[in-house]
Order: C-alpha cells, then structure tokens, then sequence
C-alpha cells in the first residue's frame, strides 16, 4: 500500500543538484523533482512534451522556437510546459526545487543535446531512497 | 506563444469547488487545479491512475481497496497516486487547493460513481479563463 509523500521530505533525503528523483509514478508517467542551480544544458526531447512546476526558488527556461530564442521565466507555484521538439535550457539564478512530469524514462538531456558538463546528471531518474 | 502560469493567479480567477481548471496539458494528460472542500463523490477510474498534489490545505482520499478501506491524508505539499481500478473518495477538511494530473477528457466522477451531489462538478476540466 502506497503511503502520501512529502516533496519536503523528498527534496530534504538528498543534497545532488540536477539529479532528479522519481516520487511517483503515474500511469507510464514519471513524477520527479530535483534541487537545481546554474545552468543546465541546450537539449531536447523528440517525442514528449516536459512539464515543470517550481517548488522553490526560480527557474528559467531558454526556449530555441521557430521564432526565435527567447526565456521564460517561472517564479516559485508556476508552471510551464515545454512542447515536444522545442530545444530548451534551464538555469536557476538561485537554489530551486522543481517538480518534473515526463514519460517514464526520458532522459533528462533529452534525444539530443549538447556535451553534458559535469554537474548534470543524464539520467532518466533515480529512486527515490536509493542513491545517485 | 505560451507563458508560465501562476497557480496562485489561477486559482483566483474561479470561486466554484470541485470544478477543475486546466492549466496546461502534457502530451495527452491535462495538469488541472481545484478548489476544494468537504465532501466529493465515491467514483473509479478504470483505466488510469489519478496524481493528486496538494496546494494548500488537506487532502483525505478514502480508498476501498483489496485488503479493506482506508484514508490517506494529504497535507499541504504532499503528493499521492490513486491507482487505477480504485474507488476513492476525496474529502477536505478546510477549504483547500489540489492539483491534479489525468488524461485528457477524464471525468471527475470517474467511469462509475454514486450518485453527484449538486456541489460536486460532474467534468473533465474547464479550460482557464473559461466560465463553468
């Protein structure tokens, strides 16, 4: 029997920034959140939209559309949805929580993306509980 | 062009309870958010789980399942995933704000359900900005 979960308690058993967390799943849905700061990297998912919530702090979305580049920028209780195809970074200007809703096991640098730096971790999400 | 929504704007552009606003879809499930207090309705989802996060305020989830029933609580920033094929009922205690994640034309009051009260909106989500 699945109990209720606190994304506090989720966001407070693990300290790795862009490594997110699967709380929940949801159908063949993934409900993920990951403490994020600085820049993600320029990537993008072929075949599913991604859906963010900001849980804490602020996060920013470079968007690569038909019309240009542009950034949206989602204050704490916002949300966003970006389409399929769109090419997209994210970066916090400060230590965020967001929560992440995407096709069990799309990868968190998508189809295609640039070198993934260091301190992103590619991944389709981990446990949560278990480590990175 | 889409923008980032404001759950806290969303919810106060409607008064009604149990009467979910879209707020943006994902892929074919729609992300919706509700006002809610006392009582909803025993229904099942035969075909998908339901995620239920909670906004403000509290949540109760009655729940029939196999081993017998049972009341999960939700407080405030707390997530739960109603699996398919399970009857529930939610209830809140105080006047309180859930978000909730289902596909695309889900009603509601589910696939089977006892009979709506009148406070209880019989729906698969109005679109934000849209009246009831």
């Amino acid at each position: 029997m699945s109990e209720p979960i606190s994304l506090d308690k989720a966001l407070a058993s693990f300290s790795e920034q862009w490594s997110p967390r699967i709380v929940t799943a949801v159908n063949d849905y993934d409900v993920r959140v990951a403490k994020v700061e600085g820049e993600h990297v320029w990537h993008v998912h072929d075949d599913t939209d991604e859906f963010f919530l900001v849980l804490d702090g602020e996060l920013h979305i470079a968007l690569r559309e038909p019309a240009g580049e542009r950034t949206v920028v989602l204050p704490r209780g916002s949300v966003f949805t970006v389409p399929r195809g769109t090419e997209h970074k994210p970066y916090a200007p400060v230590p965020s929580a967001i929560l992440v809703l995407e096709p069990t096991g799309t990868s968190t640098v998508g189809d295609r993306h640039d070198e993934v730096p260091d301190h992103v971790h590619a991944t389709t999400g981990t446990p949560l509980g278990s480590g990175r």
